[in-house]
């Protein structure tokens, strides 16, 4: 009979086992072989004290009870109360040394007590207890406080009405817009289980570039059953808006943000999202921006758009976040002209003049999510007026879906960074999370990877940058290491070698890239319209600053773009300590160099090299780190699911095969200008310039 | 220790219920419940016999034994030879009565014995194997002779090479272009396990409106990368092509069809694509419709450019398949101009004139995929070129993924029409299948369904829309009602009741569809650009015939659109019997009655009604049709998966919302020139017609 009941199972689990597609992210909860810890574990999990009459507490416990179920293999049940020990408590505090989401996990009287003094406090200990568990933490001796630095914890989806995404690489957008708000996709609420596990609290559902049709009741019932779905997780949504709203929609004959009728229009349509989202969070705006409407098409200012929506907000708890992605067409002829300025010569002037409201977001460089680029000169250039930082998780110009770079690197790198204004230690990071101006209104976007690939994020890899961005969202101390060693263990596997091999992977990777891309602080050279591959060749577009040759400046005498003052002075927008870091082209770091120098071909590096020879060491070993990294990819063969590690695998020869197209496009066309052979020991590239430009036109014809 | 086992097994097969999210299509081989079924399965499945050296075999070998073992709960084993009985028994045989990829399915000598006279009729031979069990058929005395009707049974993919796929409902391509070659999907296997499944052939990835890229050695090594997946489930690769390709990558200075550089050009080119993809199917060619080059733009005509193809693949086994869906701009105030001509006038005058490895392609009808047409009048009218049929199997008219509309019938009705160009019984079926005309190159194509959507059609019920065209391309003579059956059986249930309200609801929805949209042979009035919703409104646009006016012709008088003598006679096309069914208004069956007649508003019709009584009956009964299946489909609530009964019922709860709007806005607009109440006992529309097109202007916002 037994055996009967064993063969039968056993058949079903045969028939169950299914190769795992990566769509559990990072919240696998797959069973821990190792039986000794398992057993550990359960000496504290066997009762789960909550309240779930609310439905934070009742999402948190759900998940710490199939978190529990899969990791430790048993049932636990929830109680109301219990004067036992060995369990779970989740309990509100009065805890002052919490802010409104931090948590506490303590064991206490024989119990781990996850307290918060809000709902949402313990829901981010609860995935924060269920990440110990994971990563193998021992529960013995827990004893975590944790306060998020940053309010606003955000995703920005650039996802458009008819279901495309812009400059998305994973599939189609999450949001099934006909079929809302009647038909709910079960994955919006594992869209939200994930995002509430890494602290992310605020997401904008539409493409800045903005539809008004998100403004009209019949799209604001769509939105509402979304932000039904989200709230529980602790997820308040943004609309991105169309400053045209009010003309397109006919609501008044202009959309002039100081004509009383416009002003009124936003008025009651506010009102009117509130009746339909009580927690709505508010507006994200690009304006006067790539052709998108404005306040200066009425000869209005960025503060004059700003306030006015504040104004309508007023009533509310929501705020605006206004962009401040701008940059007027600049000519190549104009000797001081930089796209570099744009942004900071609109905005800084403002600074004062908005309202309270406002949250300016500044992307995290000065021209447009480069592998590598100097901090924004906005950053502490604007003390009263609350910065968002806007950093892109999706890879529009970090090879899309096919190239495997971790981007926690290019953030820190970004936060770390010292703006000197209020004296050394002056981070990027205190400026967004407002310790540095004392705001309290402080946010950081990320521009969503997300799609509906079965696996979120195209290459499965880049799970790990929605991950990173949330954990550095919430605390930007975290280092790449830990954060890469974590997503690793929770993700991939628990073998410590393993796990190893991974993360050095994760934390190469990005240097990688810009190395077989944009070594040495070359910028913007790839190919025009959609962001893919090089070209570097790209002397005209439809703007000059949309071309490649506007950034590399490469000519007979050498390479890179003059930014001191005797070129375009853009580097004078800093504090006169980040000048002198980068003002003088030999103690540059190489890193940056040619974001402000023009550099002769033969001049020696701090390398030993001249330009020339290290700029093609840089394309020859980058490549070579891709072949190192399908190396490495390899040896943990064993370690990973067939299906995810294939996957990967195919994924990463692609790379190659785009890095070497990279190396042959930048190596054959600057060796124009530099009329200098390929350096020993480095074979020349087997094809002409020819032939890569061919191959570059290929991916742009329509 | 068995009680431990049970429990660990028993928790690993919790761990592993999944939702089933449409994924498995009608290939979900799910124990059948019935123990004493499965049992009489056993008996002619203790074992297989087959020939897995060849890798069609090999495919359809281990498809049997994962269905088997789903079906059954049984390994069974695979042996090169056997003398026992109760086996399977896949084997190749040289029996006149089947053609190339017919098979024969008989029980002999106590075996099941699955032959054909290639390995893709076993092939096919196993699916159908499959089937049966699937449908709960005995395999006691099994004995099925079949043979495809038409040639080549394909799908048209017009999917674009940035991942968008050009009236698509489903998510994005399923063909990751930039991930290939090195990166193999594992969706790839599993769309060409569906396809083999019901026969289906041939596929061209690639949209009609052809991206000159596919003609690269770059893509196309990455379309030998599909193609190789695809070989062993018998399924061959075709590409549209660019007709001004040559001129496009630079080959020839020209793409004059008659210019010897641009043959030159095409030939070595097409010799190219046999060194890659040996099997190449062919080319598909959409030119001069829409804007895409052709052979006009040189003077010359389609015949002209088709047989220069033909004259490149000479030498290969690959085809030319022309599409005939041309329409030139004609105007409202020209009084014989009608796109319903369009096509006829020019390619009529051509047969006889193409090359005989040309294909013309025809749409079912003679303007475009709407929800009900007459058949196509180039249908019997050109005897001497082999016509293939184009389907639309995704719903671009048909209220995309959130109508039910199950497209059997539809087909059906036009490939049952009679041409009577050869007396009566010259069915569109037999124009197409070759039998009319003798040819021997035949083809049937329907425009794919599938995007990268978890449940591949967006809509779950429109799966069985994928396998309706698989299964009537094979043979036309299947019922409607039949193929109904197996899908439901295969897809969702066995239970004959739920099974038969299923059945139901799928056999009604294109009449409950055509009911609230376009009644009584009304046509084209859905929004323009992305076709959806209404707008019977639409007066100009940018060219006259996609305006709704053009087609409904709506006046104080009446309405319709006059294709008789008296009017554009495009009626005049069809043979005399044709133009007798539907050239007197009183007798016209009433759902083509306003494809050809203007009628009065108050002419009394065939029911009794007026037509504006009739017109209002029609779209009120339609959304009453609606509410009805809602209501059938709760009804089978306890024997669907969650999951799917869920999202079905919210589609079908949106389609409700969107037949509300169609007949609002119909009933509203027709009544501008009707001028006559809505009769009882119907209710006023509750909103007026001005809300009706702000709603629809909504959707059509940028």
């Amino acid at each position: 009979m037994y055996k009967k009941i064993i063969g039968f199972l056993l058949f079903f689990v045969s028939m169950n086992t299914f190769a795992d597609d990566g769509y559990r992210l990072w919240l696998k909860y797959d069973l821990i072989s190792n039986k000794q810890q398992r057993e550990s574990y359960a000496h504290f999990t066997k009762f789960i004290v909550a309240n779930t009459q609310h439905e934070i507490i009742k999402v948190a416990t759900d998940e710490l009870k199939s978190g529990l179920q899969g990791l430790l293999g048993k049932q636990v049940s929830v109680l109301s109360t219990s004067k036992n020990a060995g369990g779970i408590v989740l309990q509100l505090s009065k805890n002052q040394a919490l802010n409104d989401e931090g948590f506490t996990i303590i064991n206490q009287n024989g119990n781990v007590v996850v307290s918060g003094n809000t709902e949402k406090g313990i829901l981010y200990g609860t995935f924060e207890l269920l990440r110990s568990i994971q990563t193998g933490k021992s529960l013995a001796n827990i004893f975590i406080t944790s306060n998020p630095k940053i309010k606003l914890r955000m995703l920005n989806h650039w996802d458009n009405p008819l279901g495309t995404i812009e400059r998305g690489y994973a599939g189609s957008s999450l949001w099934k817009w006909y079929e809302l708000p009647e038909n709910i996709d079960p994955r919006y609420k594992d869209y939200a289980r994930a995002n509430a596990s890494i602290g992310i609290n605020a997401t904008v559902v539409n493409n800045v570039n903005a539809s008004a049709r998100f403004m009209t009741k019949e799209y604001l019932l769509k939105v509402k059953a979304l932000a039904d779905v989200f709230r529980p997780y602790g997820i308040q949504i943004f609309l991105s808006v169309n400053f045209a709203a009010p003309k397109i929609l006919k609501g008044a004959k202009t959309s002039d943000p100081l004509d009383p009728q416009v002003r009124a229009w936003w008025q009651a349509k506010t009102k009117e999202i509130y009746s339909i989202i009580p927690d709505f969070g508010g507006y994200l705006v690009k304006a006067n921006s790539e052709g998108e409407p404005g306040p200066q098409d009425f000869g209005r200012t960025h503060a004059d758009g700003a306030n006015m929506l504040a104004e309508a907000l007023k009533p509310f708890t929501g705020v605006v976040i206004w962009r401040a992605f701008v940059y007027k067409p600049s000519s190549k002829d104009d000797p001081k002209g930089d796209r570099y300025k744009e942004a900071y010569n609109d905005f800084k002037p403002l600074d004062g003049q908005f309202d309270r409201k406002v949250i300016v977001q500044v992307k995290n460089g000065p021209i447009d999510f480069q592998a590598r680029e100097p901090f924004h000169p906005l950053f502490g250039a604007m003390p009263k007026t609350p910065l968002a930082m806007e950093f892109q998780i999706t890879q529009e110009y970090l090879g899309f879906s096919t190239n495997l770079v971790y981007l926690a690197p290019l953030f820190k790198e970004c936060l770390e960074s010292d703006t000197y204004v209020k004296g050394k230690g002056s981070t990027v990071a205190k400026v967004v999370d407002g310790s540095l101006h004392d705001y309290n209104l402080t946010a950081i976007a990320g521009v969503a990877n997300t799609g509906s690939d079965r696996n979120w994020t195209g290459h499965f890899m880049s799970q790990a940058n929605w991950y990173a961005f949330g954990r550095l969202a919430w605390n930007h101390e975290l280092s790449s290491a830990q954060i890469a060693d974590e997503w690793t263990k929770m993700t991939l596997m628990q073998d410590e070698k393993a796990v190893k091999t991974v993360t050095n992977i994760l934390l190469a990777s990005r240097e990688n890239y810009v190395n077989f891309t944009t070594p040495l602080g070359l910028h913007h050279i790839m190919g025009q319209g959609i962001h893919y591959g090089p070209e570097p060749w790209l002397e005209r577009s439809a703007r000059p600053d949309w071309a490649s040759a506007y950034y590399h400046r490469a000519d007979s005498v050498g390479l890179g773009f003059d930014r001191t003052k005797k070129g375009t002075e853009a580097l004078l927008l800093y504090a006169p300590e980040v000048q002198n870091q980068w003002n003088d082209p030999n103690k540059t770091p190489l890193p940056y160099l040619l974001w402000f120098h023009h550099v002769g071909w033969k001049t020696k590096l701090s390398t030993g090299n001249t330009l020339w020879d290290e700029l093609c060491t840089r394309y020859y070993t980058g490549l070579a780190s891709v072949k190192e990294m399908r190396q490495q990819w390899s040896s943990v063969k064993s370690n990973v699911d067939k299906e995810i590690f294939e996957d990967v695998a195919g994924r990463l020869a692609v790379q190659e095969r785009e890095a070497i197209w990279w190396r042959d496009a930048c190596v054959l066309y600057f060796q124009q200008y530099s009329k200098m052979p390929i350096p020993a020991p480095f074979p020349k590239p087997e094809r002409s310039l020819e032939e890569v430009k061919t191959l570059v036109e290929t991916y742009q014809l329509r």
